[in-house]
């Protein structure tokens, strides 16, 4: 593995970013960004451990100012490194309530962590991934992690869906305008519930083997999203457990 | 007429806001809430002239106080009057730019007044409309402007389609939530130009006849959707120039 | 009430199709088309009886002789009247049944009458709505009825999904061919059931009072689709009880 | 490689076809169904000359009778081995024409070659992948090849719309149906022209190098989806070239 390309997974918690990270690690030295170090810190030795190369920055994509550090830092650690992969998987603000109880600052959180999070990400990405059109081995992609709420706004769910419908369609204008640039822009809407310590007592489906989405199953469908020759590029992709009801 | 009733048109500026302000009047005194005094006084006083009852007030529905601030003067002018139907309409920060020519604050201008507005209007005007299901006419109506953006994330309107698509998901989200409460919501996919005096000079459609949306047609729509029966609310409806490509 | 235009509903039993007739008979003559003169005579009879005028026709919409045969019919009943509104609300093959005790002739019957009907009854009524286009006082309109099997292919539905999908597909593509003609072509996702004797006995939603769609609401938004001015048409609007779970 | 799991392709002519037969033949034996032996002839031949093992065998799969026959002669000719993976790739009835030029045979030859004979397919499929999902490497998967006319119903395309979307509802219905006993059910939208020796002379996109599909980019991304795991299986899947207008 050189170091000429890297890849950087923003929301690299456990679950759909950190196995990301670990997946896309195999080609090319990660960059883990996260709000807190507790975040990304396991996940970082982990792949440092095993021979790949990954490092960890604490970021909140919601400040353009914490990302601008963020990628000065990037610059110093890997210099001359070209970007081949960017994830936006930052999850903000969930919530399943009643819309009379939710407040407007209920709204912005989910709003900024969701949508103008990736907004910021994909202004700082982008012109690096453009860059790298020229001779990285794979179309320089940028991934975004979609969800159920990201095409159906439920009962108890508007703030989120409304932040997730912003980030899909955000997607979605990138790939059109990215796209005949050289640059992938991919959206995975995953519905169901990723199998992480935090949802081990979730009851879903009855507990049926397999009935929890596994991350490495995910990270191995972002990868081969990332793979596609520039003819055949996938914008939208759903993803689910084999039993989920939907 | 009785004052019993009222409604209020959020965005109320020339095209579907006044159109709308205009025909509900027919049954019901109007509020109009727009940001700028001159963007009402003209609907205003033609309502008042013809026999109708409006009223105008400046208020910004991206910012809760101002809000807040409208809903009490109404209160004071049209004492012990019920909402029977809440229009949101406003648009707020178009732009068409290539995505890396864009700033935060835009994305945050379109998301201000094309989602958290809604989220905000929605607020005020949903408890109101619970007030006015046991005795209403026709079920209390919250109304939503949507636009093509609402539904296609096109290249170089990032900024449009993620608040638009925010729109569209909390219309969809509070239409499951309150709808079984007697509330209808309803989304409105406007995909075409309207006519109005901005938009003179656009040459759509070769300039053939009705090639733009007449505001006068979208209200009334407007108004067949607020009068439905509730076993048989609409949710969504598209509406385009029967010239338009799509 | 002259007999310059009349309007004609296919599949006019009881439900969508009767309150139609009923509605659209307040402004034209009607023409009813079902395979057995009992689903129309009495509907025919009360409308007649009523002040209105109705023709009752067996026909198959999907056999292109007997519909041949039927507007033969027409064209002798009602001379010099031309079709101001053609509904098509033909329900056929309805089956709910594992995907493997269905047969080829199931899916047959269901893409026969949900599809196929529509194609022959839009070959025969298209033209005849084209020449109304000049003098008619509301916009030519072909009116489908659809279902959530026309967006949903769900578990156990697969004939009707696959009938409804493609009856949509119809409706989208002859609304782009005729909408720039003048004719409108409208589709009504109808997402419940309908309250008819035959459905008198289903327990829906607990119950609820208003939870089976009225079929004269239904109409009347019909009757709305019918009577939009061509620079604001829908083509597209889902109908459901303020109580359904969707 | 084994012969206990084999694959088959039907529709399997130049293009998704030809490619998925030669991608999938680096791991099981594969069967091609087209309706004239020239369709597969060639591609029989180069598998089996490059290592791999092909067999070829006409079939109508609109036609049940001539389905069930190519299913007696697979069981003989590959004696005890199970079905892997089914690969729908069949196009009937291509069309651009305005509606009043179509015949309702043209609508029955679309619907027969793109729904009705992936029904049939399906029935025959099916229960062999249900007897595969206990010991087969990857779960048993039936790929459905999709088109633009899949979701959209353009101009002049109003039998290939229709009998795309019925397409789409099948694979829908059957996955929901098919998911849970363990049989992955995916359908791909191809969007833009596939460069095949047919389609040499067209000038898509300006003539932009990679403008139309490389077959073999999407037989990758087949593979890829057979090779899920349960737990997050794609359901649907989108196909452009990167320079494709949306």
């Amino acid at each position: 593995m050189s170091s000429k390309f890297f890849a950087v997974v923003a929301g690299a918690g456990p679950g759909t970013g950190r196995a990301c990270a670990i997946r896309f690690a195999k080609s090319y030295p990660v960059v883990l960004l996260t709000r807190k170090p507790e975040s990304y810190q396991d996940t970082v030795a982990e792949i440092n451990n095993s021979g790949g190369k990954a490092i960890g920055i604490s970021a909140d994509t919601s400040d353009v100012k914490s990302l601008n550090a963020a990628f000065e830092k990037i610059a110093k650690e890997l210099p001359g490194s070209k970007l081949a992969a960017a994830i936006y998987n930052v999850g903000a603000g969930f919530q399943r309530k009643p819309f009379l109880e939710l407040s407007a600052e209920d709204f912005d959180v989910a709003v900024g962590g969701n949508a103008r999070g990736l907004f910021n990400f994909a202004q700082k990405t982008l012109p690096l991934l453009l860059e790298s059109v020229s001779d990285s081995e794979h179309p320089p992609t940028l991934l975004i992690t979609g969800a159920t709420a990201s095409v159906r706004g439920s009962y108890m769910f508007s703030t989120m869906a409304a932040s997730m419908f912003a980030r899909r369609a955000l997607g979605q204008s990138l790939a059109r305008e990215f796209g005949p640039k050289g640059v992938h822009v991919a959206h995975a809407i995953i519905d169901g519930v990723i199998d992480i310590p935090r949802t081990s007592h979730y009851n879903v489906n009855n507990g049926v083997e397999d009935s929890k989405l596994r991350a490495d199953a995910i990270a191995e469908s972002y990868w081969n999203l990332h793979t596609q020759h520039r003819s055949a590029f996938t914008q939208e992709v759903d993803m689910r457990p084999y039993v989920e009801k939907w």
